[in-house]
């Protein structure tokens, strides 16, 4: 039973927790927070042992919090920082100094551990290391699509646009209320991202932030290598990990309609760990493919994350890996 | 074990028809659709039994459809009419002619059913009647948070400022986008409608639509007729019943954050059938008592639902109903 | 000539610098910003003097500033405090070493000029003063609507709900993007802030806040004290200065239809200086008056920034200027 | 003086009858609505002559209309058709019957004229026809920027991402208001349709709806036939008609900020004839361009609309139409 730890119990990390304890072979030896808000009362409720992010946290969350967070992380074989962005690659330093293993999200670069995880391409490669990041939301998306296209026909250049959400439900003071907001440097930094986990793939992004909370919308359209036909490509991702075909005809019409998905299939916060493909979008012209995914920028990574994890910590092959994290969690094969 | 049928396996009638099926005294019969959608696919995954709503219907479910409506109906005890506003009134004749009772929604007017309902205002009226209307969501949340305060205090004029969301998740093609829509006739319909149920209780009620969808939001303020401090009214809603109080000291500071609560409590489709009452903004200056309260407004008139249904069919009486309901839901009492 | 200078060439900077430059009676002094944007090349097109806001800027603004605000405030009469919230407080310091007039925005303080400005409430209680502060776009608006009812038949009690926006359409970073925000302590400032100008005026505001940009709008309710029907309201407001009412019956439904009124009458930025009242909402019940109004809060306080600096410099009693403003900008009388 | 009608005072109608009443050689005959609204209150107001649209509106407009549709027809030298889409179309016999050239929008599909039309593009086939179809915003905006390049360069394969807006400021009955919409079916309409103006021309469109009323934004990824540096590719845009360059250093990073760009350059309504080209946003790697446009769907086709007019009535040649057009609105040519 390996004890993992969970730094910053806030959108990810409350995940994160919850998939942990899911789980046979893993058990949470506790969060933090730097502040008594709900989702501390939330971490006690769950019955988690709740310690403090920083100083200041451990005076503000008084008998809420065991100890510091350095308390937690000596207790622990493997720590998912889960705290804001750019305060990850800061944290570093801390769980060297407890001499566990790590596990990043996303949001802080490449060079924070070395190694950019996806669980269906490299989870191999991640084995014993003492680091890893799971790439974005965003990053994770393209890899569950793409990999597959990769090994059965070949990808050239990939061209996509990410349509982004502005913030999540719960960030209320994030904007914009009514403009659609370019990243003015091309290409957007998601793209290369994909480069760090399938090697020599090109893929080209551009981005735009628009006022909505709900999930991310790709649209992609790429190159392939050799010939394949509309339904070629949807039985290859009718067998790909983590993606969920879609059906417009169905009234699936939008990024709203997925989430009322999730929550008519009762998941827990209506999490959509798929990725979800549009099939009725699929659409191949000579040998360019174009389709529509959408991407649940709060959940999509928690699979990986707790396959990073097993990796990390030499806990199983991955195949094992990913079957024991879908079936605990209920994904979509 | 009474069988109920859902009219209209929508936004309404998909929460009922998994609340019925919760109960330990009752069985969904059976559910309509008009038409083949990811919903009519789910009431075939939860096992419902799908009928046609229209005769359309059932050439476009085809090998979906059990049958027609009508079909539905004769094998039913009672039916919860979840159609479109408007569409309830014209049921009525199908209803009479199955010859079984009928809980109609609020969107449909008072003289639908003769009877406006409320499970802790007037089930004891309701009891064997052949119909009843429960009122809606705006006015189901304002009975919650009044008829207790009318009972212990006594309650003069109210005022009430109802800031409506503009379409529910799922609705994407309503508006607006970027603009608050007042109701221009004043006072809109919505405080009249609560002396339907609490006879004789003025409530003055402005109304205007603003771009949201998760939950309406009501700013209350009322005379109190009898003096009462604000730990005297906290108390009272302490044990008021379907009433949770929240506190923005917690960081629950709008209609998102409430929302995310009930994404933490791992709700299904984190409803609220609880009105959610801002702890934090109840204030008492002389005989003036003012606050704000959330409504969710696709679920909050669930467990009234089910105990209209219970009331009309002489299944229970008030007590026994409202308990079993919350338990079988997990409503906070 | 008055020489007026504007320290913080933004959303109300640039109109008052607009503003100054169409009366007959004044001239822009110079401008200030920190930054090089779209708007300081604006100031330049215009042709006013642009000075620095603060050191960096000067550094910033390069060849394009003609010195620093200290240089700009000595070759001035009085200067328009337009910095953002709290900023000006903090201003008052450099304005009374300069030794000229100075009028602050409704963010900050009452006590930041000891004087809370309305043209048609306090003009002649302003004349002579080194400073006054206008009242914000929410209590301005109040001001509008109310002082008119107040001389002609005496109101008692008020209710106010304010519907509010959650930023300028420039102001891409603000949120919420989809939730309703209460402003939880009660009352909110607004209500009391109106009595700064009308002493004795007893006003309840409650505030929340909503994903829009275009305007404020007001929810108000209110007791007569004198018998008035719904027609003698509308003729008293007919008159009042800077109100002008609208139409729901000809499409005017909403704060976007107000603001397309506002670009159908070709003003400079489709600003509408005027309080806009829905006459189709102006009920009277009893001694209850209630109706909808809405707040333009880019631009309604415009013009009585003009009028207080004539008043402060002594220019023209209250009717030869608020006449004076308007006419050089083309207000609704 | 040619004698111009506008059948449609709407959102485009009004922009193009006060388009035409700027022109030194046309002049409005007179203009149509359904509806005795505020829109029908501006014609009033501005001068025009308005007639009923519809047999309904002939008494719904009562006094306020000179007569119908088709006695307005017959005193017309042209009509700008202006009815929403789909109308147009249907309109096509009521032109032919007066014997009057007939301008129609995007909204109708290419054959309702046979021809479809862009100023820079194809003027000269225009000249002396009886109807034309000035393409849609979105089409007119991809014409401004990519035919400059395919003269200039040689233009491969085009794709396209178009982020749309839900609907235009006052459709206030228009979502989505939280979700990003998909269009399934790739190609979108918007790229097949340049090539009705470019013959030739491959662009490949993939279209989303997103919660916002301002403009569309397009993100462009185009292959270059002949080598051009990212200077060469400003160079050619910098003389390119109707085309204006911003810049996100200055501050205009996003659809919001280039509004507020109309509004401080004082145009009517903030109209944005021009398409709006991020400069800083323009990249070459290898032989691929990207960028990033905005194109404000309520004006850009006005300019397109007077010269379309002039070449069928065969009043000018295109250098001479254009520069008459841009002049009298205040196009930055």
């Amino acid at each position: 039973m390996k004890r993992i730890a969970v730094n910053g119990f806030g959108t990810i990390g409350k995940r994160l927790a919850d998939a942990v304890d899911a789980q046979p072979d893993m058990e949470v030896s506790g969060v933090t927070k730097t502040r008594p808000n709900y989702e501390a009362d939330l971490a006690v409720e769950r019955g988690y042992d709740l310690y403090a992010a920083t100083e200041a946290g451990l005076e503000g969350l008084g008998d809420m919090a065991e100890g510091s967070v350095e308390e937690l992380l000596v207790e622990s074989d493997l720590v998912f920082d889960c705290s804001p962005t750019g305060i990850g690659a800061r944290n570093r330093g801390l769980y060297e100094d407890a001499g566990i293993a790590a596990v990043y999200q996303g949001g802080e670069p490449h060079d924070v551990a070395g190694f950019s995880f996806n669980a269906a391409v490299n989870f191999d490669e991640a084995v014993g290391r003492d680091a890893a990041r799971v790439v974005s939301c965003n990053t994770t998306g393209l890899c569950r699509s793409l990999f597959p296209l990769v090994e059965a026909f070949g990808v050239g250049d990939v061209s996509v646009t990410l349509v982004r959400r502005g913030g999540d439900p719960k960030q209320t003071d994030r904007g914009p209320i009514n403009a659609i907001v370019p990243s003015l440097g091309i290409p957007s930094h998601h793209g290369p991202d994909v480069a760090k986990v399938i090697p020599g793939l090109d893929v080209h992004s551009m981005a735009v932030k628009v006022p909505t909370t709900l999930m991310h919308l790709h649209a992609v359209s790429l190159q392939l290598e050799s010939r394949a036909s509309r339904s070629d490509v949807l039985d290859v991702w009718e067998t790909a990990p983590r993606v969920m075909q879609v059906d417009g005809g169905r009234g699936i019409g939008s990024t709203a309609e997925l989430c009322e998905l999730g929550r008519d299939m009762l998941r827990p916060r209506y999490d959509l760990w798929e990725l979800a493909l549009w099939k009725d979008s699929v659409t191949v012209e000579g040998d360019r493919l174009s389709f529509f995914q959408g991407v649940h920028q709060e959940s999509i990574v928690v699979p990986e994350n707790i396959d990073a994890a097993r990796a990390l910590l030499e806990m199983a092959d991955s195949e094992y890996s990913t079957r024991t994290t879908d079936d605990a969690l209920g994904v979509i094969r």
